[in-house]
């Protein structure tokens, strides 16, 4: 079927259009309460004409957090437009600063991105292309920071770098965001200038931890031991 | 209401059956499926015997929080128990591997601690002690690192050394969990040797991020700027 008579959907259109409701709903509504089926009313097309772009909900969602993956990466180049190539310190701490405010800006879609991750032969072209692409901007900053200090990473040396400082930014921006660290700075006894209640007290915050991790990949990315130890 | 008929619960008795029977639940079940009228029914109460203990929904949390909490912080100190104290390396990465650990054996008690966070005006004694006790545990160790390492901390430095550990080794964590790294290693671009489908593939990265964080905090903690500096 390539066109479909209500509201002169037509193939294509509709799938972007129920991508676009998808999208919508998941702003107020977790992704356990999405269906096709809604999603086809709210659109005002049959179940039927919905099923022919997505055989269940899985499809669905592949393609959702495909866009919500897309919507992630732009958001991370945008923070680096105005930052020189050549200043991948400031372009790192950039791109963390944006990462945690994506978590705030769009919290549907931080959770899409980092909390739902479907069978693996369930990928779509379009998402295995999608999915890298955050990592990939991250790991050429890293790498150029690495090598303006003198360092020659290879490859699975420049992945542990960058999943050191993915891994930091990401800790710290789950844990601000699920109210872990506002909870434990009120159950305990930390400093109060440790303030996880405001916009300045998380930035700063992970601001020190970028400070750190940079800090730690500038020492050099020890040799690392490849494949696990041989029995003795 | 100090004794209650139905087999033979008294008060402290059938909260603690409560309790039981929630985290018994929440093995299979999501923390939203929870109720207290469900679980009266499964250990044979009335649902007014069990709102005698719990006012709603959010008091039975709590306290089951409190409960997987302390369950958590156990799980911690059981990995330090065989490494002499004057070893905080070894202690720190034990640490992470039962941080690691914990989320795999125990998912749905680690989702409850880091992603259910109620009200703080909710928090009960009981929780804010259980509250702290692992990062307390960690910042012990940290501290410790440090002063090895000649650093004589004050609490904001300590704090923020402490945090930078927890959100590193949170994050490999929770990309582990969802099976974000997998996702990402099946898409991309990167090196075979990052292999996040067995146990040794993803201690090994653990491993590597510890590496990094230790080699950060070696270099010591730098003078921080404790408030946003005044404006110009």
């Amino acid at each position: 079927m390539v066109f479909s008579c209500k509201r002169g959907y037509h193939h294509g259109n509709l799938k972007t259009a129920l991508i676009k409701a998808a999208m919508k709903q998941l702003q107020e509504d977790s992704l356990e309460s999405l269906s096709l089926r809604g999603l086809a009313r709210s659109v005002g097309v049959t179940p039927t004409a919905a099923y022919n772009h997505f055989a269940d909900k899985t499809a669905l969602l592949v393609d959702l957090k495909s866009a919500a993956l897309s919507q992630f990466d732009s958001f991370l180049a945008d923070a680096l437009k105005d930052i020189p190539a050549d200043q991948p310190e400031q372009r790192i701490r950039a791109m963390a600063h944006a990462y945690l405010a994506f978590s705030s800006v769009h919290p549907a879609l931080f959770n899409l991105v980092f909390n739902w991750v479907p069978d693996l032969e369930r990928l779509t072209e379009e998402f295995m292309v999608a999915g890298g692409r955050g990592e990939e901007l991250l790991r050429e900053e890293i790498v150029g920071f690495l090598q303006q200090q003198g360092q020659q990473p290879d490859d699975y040396q420049a992945a542990i770098a960058s999943l050191s400082a993915w891994s930091m930014v990401h800790g710290i921006t789950t844990l601000l965001k699920s109210s872990t660290v506002e909870a434990i700075i009120y159950c305990h006894n930390w400093p109060e200038d440790l303030n996880a209640r405001d916009c300045d007290g998380c930035y700063r915050m992970l601001d020190h931890l970028v400070d750190l991790t940079l800090a730690g990949l500038r020492t050099g990315i020890p040799l690392i031991e490849r494949h696990p130890p041989s029995p003795a």
